[in-house]
């Protein structure tokens, strides 16, 4: 039994530090981290790069649309060919820093409303996969389990890694709910979460029912004011119940 | 007897339309291809990069400040982490199209107010050099001739492609006069002029000395008026002298 | 019988210039002048404004949306609050320059897609209201005629200056085709529309038929190559027929 | 005897918090609010002069450079012109909310690196100042005690509100340290230079000289982390004291 935890990184800008991405790093096997539209900047992008290395967690291009001020998370009504290549130019610049510190680039996960925009909208979902599918088919694509944009990704053979969001409530039909700013959750609570999700695969509901999800990793808001002793509970309950923490390559090999 | 004529391209940005550059690429043999920071877009990047692929012309980032409203043009104190930062980061995204598109980076040229700050200016010289170096040290160094960088890369063992602006008034230092919006020139003296580089290693200053200079490639600025038809100009009279007009590759072979 | 005249202009950015603006103040009695979010800067701004002053045109701020790189052309989901904010940030950053040359803003007009967002969607349309209504209730509305914006205005009492957009394609229904990239027009045909507009309340449509449209302005778009010959040509066209040529003051009195 | 305290606020921008403006509130009689080119945001702008209005606390505009990525502390070459119209939008962006709210605004201090351009640099000054009276000379002109521009503001009649930074190093010259990041200082340390300042005009060197300084107004970093405290300790030790805490208004009254 297996499980990647991800986590959300590198949105720090400038003056504004955001999240305490050091501290998340011993208990995580993938780093989503910001390219630099939506929040992160080259130089939070190297350092963030850095610490990833130094903890042995796999990297991923965490993309988003290019408005800083609403963090990615106001819907842009972008032409496909505009969000290719503000994708690609993410993507690129991300390897960039990759390259020189000797990492391979593990997956990309969308941010903000650009994981609802190319997971499940129409106009977008064919854009991505085809810009992801050009630029790299060796990458694994992040996103909601069950969302469109997977089923497609799958039929075309390329490399997907459906997550469930551990610490966000979910409705019966298997949607979560948002939060502007997060709340601190029982890391308790979070952690018997995620392992139901790796050994049962189900998750609970807001209103108290069961619901099948299916993924291979699980993810951890880094923006949570306590997301450290979250994301600790979360490892250290995986690893106390035997299920192996790897990143996707370990995961999938 | 050979010469490369380098051109800076992409520099349209949304809505805003700056130079023609297709009607230049006939004439040219090297693109500077602006990286988004301070000129550019993504959509304006790949564009211009399927353009030069499309007239066999070899391309270069053309990496600036991040100063859209002020065209890279005012200096701006950076520390030499975000200098490094900022240039990768602008490198890397440039890759993202050139691989997509089958095509590698052959140089980088810095614009506006980072030509200087990074050729001249001591805070920031190494920085730059360290940086190309460790990403790349195939890539060409386009600077002006006999700027102290390209001293030092020399030292390194880095590969430069020192430049002659023989659409610029000099001084009889060898300094040139900036436009801030560029004159229509006389295509015939320009073409005259850069004859004169490639045949004599010399170039005209403003109160009408000779002065000599060193350049593998001239520049011709996009943003004027007559740019095509300056650089048609300089394009033709090179091959009615018989100088093979190459890129650096070429230039070097 | 009388007819305002307006044009959008300051929409040059930096080192970008777009439109001729100087060449279109002797035609035009209204500029709609953009605030610096989706195009324009604070040194564009206030050089629109003088050349206004010295032309006596009346003065409009033409806000967006907070995209340059789309040019307030692509919706944003912003909130109500958002929408709000941006809009006052605009509208008070422009009167600074103003209040320095001795000047009155006389309307407001959207955008981009910000006209559609705060003329017709129900999202925005009472924001929108109330922030105008709020800042000051002297100021003309400037939205296309019949939408629903203007009728809720003129129902709350604010002052509205419906507008014809007398160089843009019209369907039957009344709805006008967007240009992306504007193109040149006959300015014999836009003069003529603006004459009928003006004399008998009616516009063509792309299928040769008249429907009625009720406007106090009529709207010539600057960034079209030939925009001042078409401006001189309407603003003739009205003088030779005797309609008075005035700003919305004038219109109204 | 009479003090004003001043803090920097409204520095948060989007999802990014900086300082607890709120909490800050009750010790404060002058606020400086950024108004939004080196930080803020327009939402943030308006959330801030809200607080400020239910808090009775004196606004002022906390003009910047524009560059968020170096939150306004890295100089930028910008030619006077740009200067003087960067400063006007801020201004003017301000005034509109002012305006809703009923409020005036009381003063303008410079942020980051502007503070040392327009207060220092002979580039500058007179730009800077020309700029203030032409808007309005009714603003309290706030700078480092003894720079440069407050003489020549002085001498020109305009209101100068001299400022002390009491949490910060000095050296023998009045020269005061700069820190990246704020930190954490012993409120009562901070409260008892204050009060030395308020007394006695004099501070104490990092070298353990006191030194002599003037000021009207004593300032207190609000993104340090315990800013809140030490703005507690300064206006309580203050208040024992029986120094009237007012703002600029009511110390020249």
């Amino acid at each position: 039994m297996k499980m990647d935890i991800n986590v959300d990184m590198g949105e720090s800008f400038g003056r504004y530090t955001l999240g305490d991405d050091e501290s998340l790093m011993p208990y995580v096997t993938s780093a989503n981290i910001a390219t630099g539209f939506h929040a992160g900047d080259p130089l939070v992008l190297e350092r963030t790069i850095k610490w990833a290395k130094e903890y042995g967690v796999a990297v991923g291009a965490h993309i988003g649309l290019p408005d800083r001020q609403g963090f990615g998370r106001r819907q842009m009504d972008l032409s496909p060919e505009e969000l290719r290549s503000d994708i690609l130019y993410q993507l690129g610049a991300m390897e960039a820093f990759l390259k020189i510190h000797g990492l391979k680039m593990q997956h990309v996960k969308p941010h903000g409303i650009l994981y609802r925009m190319v997971g499940e909208q129409e106009k977008y979902i064919d854009t991505f996969l085809d810009t992801i599918e050009e630029y790299n088919p060796e990458l694994y694509i992040m996103l909601h389990t069950g969302c469109e944009a997977l089923k497609r990704a799958k039929e075309r053979g390329l490399k997907t890694a459906p997550e469930v969001l551990v610490d966000l409530g979910y409705d019966q039909e298997g949607n979560w709910m948002l939060e502007r700013v997060k709340k601190a959750r029982s890391p308790q609570e979070v952690a018997a979460r995620a392992l139901r999700v790796a050994q049962e695969g189900k998750i609970d509901t807001i209103d108290g029912q069961l619901i099948d999800v299916e993924g291979c990793t699980v993810c951890i808001h880094g923006d949570a004011p306590n997301a450290s002793q979250v994301a600790k509970a979360v490892r250290e309950a995986m690893e106390t119940a035997g299920i192996e923490v790897v990143n996707l390559d370990g995961y999938f090999k």
